[in-house]
C-alpha cells in the first residue's frame, strides 16, 4: 500500500464511512443536539495535532457557519505544559487523532470528562487510548495508514466532523450533499492526475513557495501547506488571504510561486482580488479551483468538479493538493512513502 | 521616527502604559470578574489579525493557565463572508487591533455587542471605529507608530492583555511582577544590540529558516517570524515544537537555520529535546534565551535577562526577535523602513 494507493483510495474510504459513522453520528446528535437548543451546550472545544489540526480548522469554520456556536481549538500545552484545565463544563469536546495515541490529546478529553462534558473521538483506532478515554467514537475505518503523510485520514477527518455538524445542526438535504462526496473526490482524482504534472515541473524548482485561501479553504491551505513540507522539502507557507494582506504580502516577488485554493462560493471573491494584485506583481499562479475564469486567469490551473457547496468542497479540494505534493516530490527526486527524520506516529506531551 | 528608534522606545512605552491603563482594566475586572467567577461568564473570545493576532494567541495561554477558561479565537470571516453569528453571550469579546480599523474585527465587537456581551478594544487609536464599538478600551498610549512593522504596539497589546488576564484574576504579586517590564525590556534590547550582528550576517544569505517554540512563547515564535518576513523577506516558518515534530521536521537539513525561542520556564525541556535532536542532524541553531546551557549548546545564541516568570517573557523575548529582523533586512540590503506592497492599515473585510 503506497501513498498513492492511500490517495486513490479516497472515494471508497469517504463512501464506506458515509454509511459506517452513521450511527456514532446519531447517537451524538440525539445525546448533544437538544443540550444545544436549550442553550446548556454553548461551545465546541476541538483538540489535535498536525493534519488533525488542519481538520480542527475546517470544524472552527463549519461549527461557526451551521450551528452558530463559537470554536476553542484546545492548546493541549496548556494541561501538559501548565498543568491548566480550562472549564469545559458547558462544552461539546471533540478529539481528532488518526492513531488516537497522542498523551497530549488524550489528556485534554479526560479533563472534559472529569468536567462531565459530552466526549467525542474521532480516530482510525477504535481501540486506541483515546477512542477508551471518550464517550462517543467516530471510528474512520479507513484501513490502516502506513504513509507517514496523512491523506485518507484526513479527508475522512474532514467528513466526520461534516456529518457530525449536519447533525448537529438537523439540516435536510445534508445527506444528499454528502453522498455526493465519493463521486466528486473521484473526479478530482482522474483531472488532477492529468493536470499535476506540468505544474509539479514547474514548481519542482523552488524550495519556497506561498499557499492561499480563505474561509473553509484555509483549511485546504494549511493541509497542502504541510504535505508539501512534509513529502516534498518546499517550505510552503500558508496564509487566509485576509492575514496575507498583514505583512506577508512583503515577501511576493517574481520567482516565488503563490498556489491558490479558489473554488466557487462566499470566499471567492475575496481570493481572486488578492490574485489579481498578484497578477499585477508579475507573480506565477497555481489556481485550484472549479471556476473556469479564475483558472483562465491564472498561470497554471487544476480544475475541480463543480456542484459542491462550499462548506464540502475542503472535502475535494485537498486531493489535486496531496497529488500535487506527491509528484513534486518525485520530480525532485525525494521518496514520497519516507520523508526524513520522522514517524507516523508522534507522541507529544 | 524610524523603526529602530520604535523598538527603543518599547521601555518608555510599556512604563506609561502599565500606569495610564490601569483605571480601564480595573474598570473591566470590577464589571466581568464577579461574573466568571459565578460561571456566568465562561469563555473568552478574541478577534484579530496579523501581528494582533498573535498577542491573541499569548492571550489563549494566558487565559487558560490564570484563568482556566477556554479561549476562541474568533475567526472574523465566519462573519464577514459567511454571516454567521456565533453565540457570545455568556463570553468576554476582546477586540486586538493597533488602528482599531479593521472591519471584520469590528463587526466580531457589534455582534457581541448585540448580544450582550460585555466587549474590550485593546487599540493604539481610542477614537477608531474599534473603540467606539466596545464597551471598553484599553488604549495602548505608544504614540503614533509609523513604521509598517508593529514593534511598541505589539508588545503594549501582550502587556495590556497580561494586565487585563491579571486583574481578572486577582493574583497578588502579579503587579510586582509586570512592573519589573520595562528595565527587562531595556536590558534585551541593550544585550540583543551587541549581540544581533554577527547572528544577522550569518542568517542574512538564507531565504528560508525555521522558528520554534512553545507555550507561552508560541506567540513569540508567530510574531518573530512574521516581522522576519515583512522586514527581511525571509520565509520563516513558526511552529510549536509539538507540531514540528508532526511533519515539518522532514524539512530540516544542514544549510535550513532553526531558531529557537527557549527561555527558562515550563515548556524549556521540551524545546530542548528538539534541539538537541537538531544538533544530532547537523542544524544550525540560534537560540534566544535566559539559560546559560541552552546559550552554549547553540551553534549562535542571544541573551535574554533573567528573573521574569515564564508567563511574562514573552513581552521580552520578541525584543531581540526584531532587532534580529532588523538587522537582517539592513545586511540584506532591504530597507526596512518601507516593506514592498503593504501599508500600514489593511482594511479587511
Amino acid at each position: 500500500m503506497t501513498l498513492r494507493d492511500e490517495i486513490s483510495e479516497q472515494p471508497t474510504v469517504i463512501a464506506r464511512l458515509l454509511a459506517s459513522a452513521r450511527p456514532a453520528v446519531e447517537a451524538i446528535a440525539a445525546e448533544v443536539g437538544p443540550r444545544i437548543a436549550t442553550g446548556e451546550i454553548d461551545l465546541v472545544v476541538v483538540a489535535a495535532r498536525g493534519s488533525s489540526d488542519h481538520a480542527a480548522i475546517y470544524a472552527q469554520y463549519l461549527v461557526g457557519e451551521r450551528l452558530g456556536l463559537p470554536i476553542a481549538l484546545a492548546a493541549p500545552s496548556l494541561l501538559s505544559i501548565y498543568g491548566a484545565e480550562p472549564r469545559m463544563g458547558r462544552a461539546l469536546v471533540v478529539a481528532i487523532s488518526q492513531s488516537g495515541r497522542s498523551p497530549d490529546v488524550v489528556g485534554v478529553v479526560e479533563s472534559a470528562r472529569r468536567q462531565g462534558a459530552p466526549t467525542v473521538a474521532i480516530t482510525n483506532d477504535p481501540a486506541s487510548e483515546l477512542a477508551g478515554a471518550a464517550a462517543h467514537v467516530v471510528d474512520l475505518a479507513a484501513g490502516p495508514e502506513r504513509s507517514v503523510a496523512a491523506t485518507k485520514t484526513y479527508t475522512g477527518q474532514l467528513v466526520a466532523v461534516a456529518m457530525l455538524v449536519e447533525a448537529l445542526a438537523g439540516r435536510d438535504g445534508a445527506d444528499a450533499d454528502l453522498a455526493g462526496l465519493p463521486d466528486a473526490i473521484a473526479a478530482a482524482s482522474d483531472e488532477s492526475e492529468r493536470a499535476v504534472g506540468p505544474v509539479a515541473a514547474r514548481l519542482a524548482s523552488h524550495d519556497r513557495l506561498i499557499v492561499i485561501g480563505r474561509g473553509f479553504e484555509y483549511a485546504t491551505v494549511r493541509e497542502l501547506a504541510l504535505k508539501l513540507k512534509e513529502l516534498a522539502r518546499v517550505s510552503a507557507d500558508p496564509y487566509s488571504t485576509a492575514d496575507f494582506l498583514h505583512g506577508p504580502l512583503a515577501l511576493v516577488e517574481p520567482g516565488l510561486p503563490v498556489l491558490a485554493i479558489a473554488p466557487s462560493g462566499r470566499a471567492a471573491a475575496d481570493v481572486d482580488a488578492v490574485l489579481e494584485r498578484l497578477a499585477g506583481l508579475g507573480v506565477e499562479r497555481i489556481v485550484i479551483s472549479d471556476r473556469a475564469e479564475a483558472l483562465a486567469a491564472a498561470t497554471a490551473g487544476i480544475s475541480l468538479p463543480a456542484g459542491l457547496p462550499d462548506r464540502l468542497m475542503p472535502i475535494v479540494s485537498i486531493v489535486p493538493g496531496q497529488l500535487l505534493a506527491l509528484h513534486v516530490a518525485l520530480v525532485r527526486g525525494i521518496d514520497p512513502e519516507a520523508p526524513r527524520w520522522i514517524e507516523k506516529v508522534t507522541l507529544t506531551r
